[in-house]
């Protein structure tokens, strides 16, 4: 009943996840100090920013300059999202070592979000995993809206399979697996992992889980579980729910970091460095922290 | 690894555990509005006051006339906690069929809380369960501090075990084992709900998380692995953790419900009326909901 890995990997994405969405332009500097701070707290991935059209997403137009400033610590992995080839150029400009790609469970997700179906993003994505790779660079893959879509609803499993296999075909060495709406409960993230872990090694999957209807957690101890080892979060819990405003998003690293800890797993992350770090990004962007373990600590 | 009931009682004490710490005096008319609607979400157990001295807790001075102002539902128990036997004459005198007596795991919880040693706790309410047997009222056990305690930081199992044991023996139909400041995680809830059902009937445990450190429905999620069938929460999570200011408490109803719904598990328990109560509830009281499932649905 309680077999769970002994070590988790963290994959902290507040730096890009959690500020992309934030509508006040944050200094180069700060989101640098970000970074350098969560690198200080024992991380060994930290995605560091997007080289997204400054167009769609003025708060990262700063890639280039992020990317570039920070202090790149050995042994931890600074994997940056690139929405297609061009972006994928500007990464390399400054010597990015590892990308993320991201694709949609959900055929109406994926037209909405970026305006190609699938099967075309799937063609989008397969075109900047073949540059990284003739180039050594370490791609990490993304599905979203695996448990759920804010657009179709359902999203049928095998759906999530199908986008997840392909981009571990196409050589993602890791494929992260995204309730982007939060909505998961932890029976179907159980049985969403399972399906996946079918086809694709379960070493060579993540979780990403949201907790707009408080479930993270619990969806994250159900996939540890099955085995999982790989968990994203953002620290502070950074990055609301775009579909749902005031609502929560991502995870909060620190309450992640609190439970595994709590059973025993190793995570190499050192928790006070990463509550104090949570605090200073809060007060950053002028909000309460969205960690309970913050929370609970202040009081 | 999927195990787990079909059906759970949700005990519902907000009314109770939720008001005792308001500081504002809430009228006794919506007291009963509250109680009243929370039976009409099909809740079956619902803890409607406690019968303390009011000079300990004035917000529940009007305990007697609550209590007689509800619309007792056909179906629905509406357990009274009393803390001696003077409390339980008084809730004697309005007709309550339903007790609760509540005991501590860790010694200088009891100390601090009751000014009794645990030893002396027991003999305490075994002269109130002794009492509501001879009158036939049941009698629900709550053993508190079960994975913390905020003033001696760990306690031995073997105390937790032994108090759910006293209750039980002394004739307590359930025993809710409560994590009173919020600190345990998964592998622990797990352990101790273990150690207890080694000695007690799964059926006459239940659990009570407070979600001080964001780690209740992963807690619960562990424990209903293991078998538990009843969980107490609290609508809109009312309830702050007193030993930790501003931080959160009881975990809330609706996202308990909403993870229970989520895994298929029967409560039945109307969510929507669930959600309505705790919006009712929150504008009441004054504040943001404690439920993540109501913000969202609000975004």
């Amino acid at each position: 009943m309680s077999v769970h890995p002994t070590q988790v990997r963290l994959v902290e994405v507040g730096a890009r996840d959690g500020l992309q969405n934030e509508k006040a332009i944050i200094p180069a500097e700060a989101k640098i100090e970000l970074i350098d701070r969560l690198s200080a707290t024992g991380l060994r991935t930290i995605e560091a920013t997007s080289f997204v059209s400054p167009k769609w997403v003025p708060q990262l137009a700063d890639a280039a300059e992020v990317y570039a400033g920070i202090d790149k610590r050995e042994g931890v992995a600074y994997p940056v999202l690139v929405p297609n080839i061009k972006g994928y150029e500007r990464a390399r400009e400054v010597g990015v070592t590892e990308i993320a790609v991201f694709g949609a469970a959900s055929e109406a997700f994926s037209m909405k979000n970026i305006n190609a179906s699938i099967e075309q993003s799937i063609d989008r994505f397969s075109e900047v995993i073949a540059a990284a790779r003739a180039d050594g660079v370490k791609v990490r893959g993304y599905v979203s809206t695996v448990l759920g879509c804010p657009y179709q609803g359902e999203v049928p499993l095998a759906d999530v399979v199908r986008v997840a296999r392909a981009l571990h075909e196409l050589g993602c060495y890791e494929v992260s697996l995204g309730d982007t709406i939060g909505v998961g409960t932890p029976a179907k993230a159980r049985d969403m992992l399972r399906a996946v872990a079918a086809e694709i090694p379960m070493e060579a999957l993540a979780v990403h889980f949201h907790d707009t209807y408080g479930q993270a957690l619990a969806n994250i101890l159900a996939c540890l579980e099955e085995g999982v080892a790989v968990v994203d979060a953002s620290v502070s819990g950074t990055g609301g729910c775009p579909y749902a405003k005031g609502a929560s998003g991502n995870v909060a690293s620190e309450d992640v970091v609190y439970m595994l800890h709590g059973m025993g797993i190793d995570t190499g992350i050192d928790l006070d460095r990463l509550v104090d770090t949570g605090r200073w990004l809060s007060q950053l962007l002028g909000r309460d922290t969205g960690s309970k373990v913050t929370r609970a600590r202040a009081a």
